[in-house]
């Protein structure tokens, strides 16, 4: 299960993951954790800055941290892909 | 003219911007500033993950900001875009 107060921003659209963003603050009104991997790293960005500007405008960016992780691929073999883990706070 | 220690990165391919940033490096031996806007966010985690693990693994991330920047379109209205600076330091 995912922890509760993490949303994953994948392929879906951007606002999707706004309103998940902001239900979170609804329950769990301390922070919450953006992650994403790849391509998606854009709008983790993009999620954060609209819930930040437009939603909720008393949260605050807390710490951004990026790393790189390895994903095995369907042939056992391993690719390297970055990721970020946006927190925004209240 | 771009700032000396500034990379920006944009639609060319990941390497060109990791050897930019070495490249700085050489010259600038104290931080590197990388930033993008929009789309090319997640390439420019890529590049700062590539260049701290394989080329500068005494560089580490000092900081990492995100915000939103209006861009002017054509007809003269504005969009909202938003952008990264990740600044490396050794």
């Amino acid at each position: 299960m995912a922890e509760d107060n993490v949303v994953y921003v994948g392929t879906k659209p951007t606002m999707n993951y706004v309103l998940a963003v902001t239900t979170q603050f609804t329950n769990n009104p301390k922070e919450v954790v953006i992650k994403a991997r790849g391509r998606a790293i854009s709008r983790a960005v993009d999620v954060a800055e609209i819930v930040r500007r437009r939603f909720n405008t008393d949260a605050k960016v807390k710490d951004i941290k990026i790393s790189t992780e390895d994903l095995k691929t369907e042939e056992g073999g391993t690719i390297k892909v970055s990721s970020i883990e946006i927190t925004l706070e209240k």
